[in-house]
């Protein structure tokens, strides 16, 4: 990565600037082949104690020095950088990735070993789908998308109906799957296709591991979701909204953009929660401030005893 | 699927009718090859306005049309008609499956790709046995079982007994697991065998993604255990209990038979709940009535000051 | 496993006994070749039922029989013997496990069916690594690990960075996991690797199914972490922790030595929780004593109204 490609990368005019960085690193490990960033005047220090080649520091922070470069967001450069450089990571497909000669994947893709990508399913271009997934029939994903191992794709979802004798008969399980561009899925995360219609996660979202996402949900774009949330059928999840860990929305649930739910908090079936950047807590999840009072009110009754 | 089938498998009296489906649908994209179904006047409205070739019906809904053939409960119908269709899938044990030459593997049971059976496992016959999922030894698997990709079956539970320097070391695994017919286990799902004794899923017993069950756990017939449900060790649960997603039990917990559990509800370590339909909710878990009422008084207070 | 192995192995003396045992049982299907264990009068009385050839009861429990073996505590010495016996499982790297030739892979460690060991990665000797299991590059591992089927080690942690037009781009995630010696992970459990720094699990520790362990975390020796607990980046838990189902902490919680959470039992991010011994319990984690007083609050105030 050259000096020209980073300014390149960062919207500023390179100058005659010859220097070539190869890695990303934390200070501890930097070397003068590594890129580096700096938020303060005191990982500012830090960054300048190492031997970093390059420290990504806030416009105005510190003196100048040929190794720091002022960017406005130090740490989006950074990250910028190394998306820039995990561009050159050539794309594989493990000889042991079973895919289906009537699937289709697309150029750039990578599939880790023991990776199984079922008959009909489509992956896009530039994807990077781990080792042990599984991508069902039924299911379509776009470009640039990342899947880490063990992650199960477009599986059948829960639904059953109850027969006289008390027996339960699964409900046909015959619907989509869509992914779009750019969403990232965590490791051991399942994502169940629609019963009838589809389930559609939306472009840029942000799966962390082991989440779950029940048939025929409608995920916005740009929706952050972290580790053991749990999303039962048929809700939909505005774009934006962000989700604490273990978060638990009962079916039917629906989540207005931009809504931000703490974390372990739960919706129960049926519910809307709205409110654009608005933070809800507990279970059934209530605006932060009630939750904080009931949290108080609580406590009081035990001091006043 | 000729009317004749239909009809059948519904137990009503076929006419003289040649019509042949090929498949189920929603009115979207359904064709005249499609079975379709509707629950009352709306939805049959819909259904009509579309161009599929049969239309599941409650009967006394909607007036007469070669097109709807009325039925008791149209879904349990639709659900039916699924299950017929499916019996024509064929079997298939993906040459990348691997099945120890010690472990048996019925009839008609189907295993995905990189599956894993191993050393001395049985698994019944119809079956389907998902991508990447495995069972260890010592899992004995009934007839009609589907078990979606990822999940494990019969690893090791978790149990240990801890020395008087502080290091634990693992009680002994060494029991079974016994799945009985007809279970559906889903994605990512982990069982573990006894420790000593066994596991036992009973017959009819339906459990979506990411659930958890301890080791030396009995768990009745029909159950219904929703996702990211986690049952520790040496519980019991009787038959057609219902558990929403994310409940958890401590270990040694009793359900008592058609107990119904809200979502992310809790129950302590060695309690027993009981009551046929009776739900509960909260942590520790209570009964409904009670569990709303506690909601009600600390919003009450709340509103007081 | 010969009578002067099991005395050997517990710090007793061995008389002149010649009596050899071949495995370890519960009293229901117990030999004469097999050893079980009683902890108390009662459990005694139905291991002498049994024709169980060994019993590890208590010092000073029962009458003297050549069939029992007085230890100072029998389920330890139970655990003792099965580990002693697990040492003649023969070691086998199963031909499926996808092993990336610069990997390493120590003397005496076994890896299943369709196991991947990528680039780079270092599993010691003596471990056990599960069918399906996915070790990332940058995972370095210890010797005597158990790692159960589907366990996702060193993947990529969840960590992203918003820009102006409200899209994420990850932050890089170029660290590390070291897991040390006599750590057990259980089934579909995922551990990621540090952003820059590390990720690690001290010696002794043990793991439950379904556990999410985020990026940086530090875990301490001899922790016990049960089913489903998820814990979030940049967590600190201190030696000898114990956290029942369920749990969850948020970001840069400590989590003090000697700790006890309980089952399903949060704590905020950034929040430290302190006392050897001491049980928390609750969202927010709250000590025992607390916990039991606001939950007896609601429930008073409900049966004054």
């Amino acid at each position: 990565m050259r000096m020209k490609d980073v300014c390149g990368l960062l919207g500023l005019v390179a100058g005659e600037d010859e220097r070539v960085f190869t890695r990303l690193a934390g200070y501890a490990d930097a070397g003068p082949e590594a890129i580096v960033f700096a938020v303060d005047e005191a990982s500012l220090a830090k960054a300048l104690a190492s031997v970093a080649g390059l420290i990504l520091a806030p416009v105005g922070v510190g003196d100048a020095s040929e190794r720091v470069l002022a960017v406005k967001n130090p740490k989006h450069a950074f990250a910028l950088c190394g998306r820039w450089l995990d561009g050159f990571v050539a794309a594989v497909i493990h000889p042991s990735a079973v895919i289906d000669e009537s699937a289709s994947v697309g150029r750039g893709t990578s599939v880790g070993a023991c990776g199984v990508i079922e008959k009909g399913a489509v992956v896009g271009e530039n994807c990077s789908i781990g080792s042990n997934v599984t991508i069902y029939s039924c299911t379509t994903i776009g470009d640039r998308v990342v899947v880490q191992a063990g992650a199960v794709l477009g599986g059948m979802g829960f639904g059953y109906v109850r027969g006289e004798d008390g027996s339960y008969v699964r409900f046909p399980q015959i619907g989509r799957l869509v992914i779009e561009d750019d969403v990232e899925i965590g490791a051991n995360t399942t994502i169940d296709r629609g019963a009838l219609g589809e389930t559609r996660i939306g472009r840029g979202t942000k799966i962390d591991n082991q989440v779950h996402i029940g048939h025929n949900c409608t995920i916005g774009r740009d929706v952050v979701i972290a580790a053991q949330v749990g999303i039962s059928g048929s809700c939909v999840v505005g774009d934006g909204v962000v989700m604490a860990g273990q978060v638990g929305l009962g079916d039917h649930v629906t989540i207005g953009p931009g809504v931000i739910l703490g974390g372990a908090s739960g919706v129960f079936p049926g519910k809307r929660l709205e409110g654009p950047g608005q933070m809800f807590m507990g279970v059934p999840a209530e605006p932060l401030k009630e939750y904080l009072k009931s949290l108080a009110r609580v406590r009081r009754l035990k001091s006043r005893e």
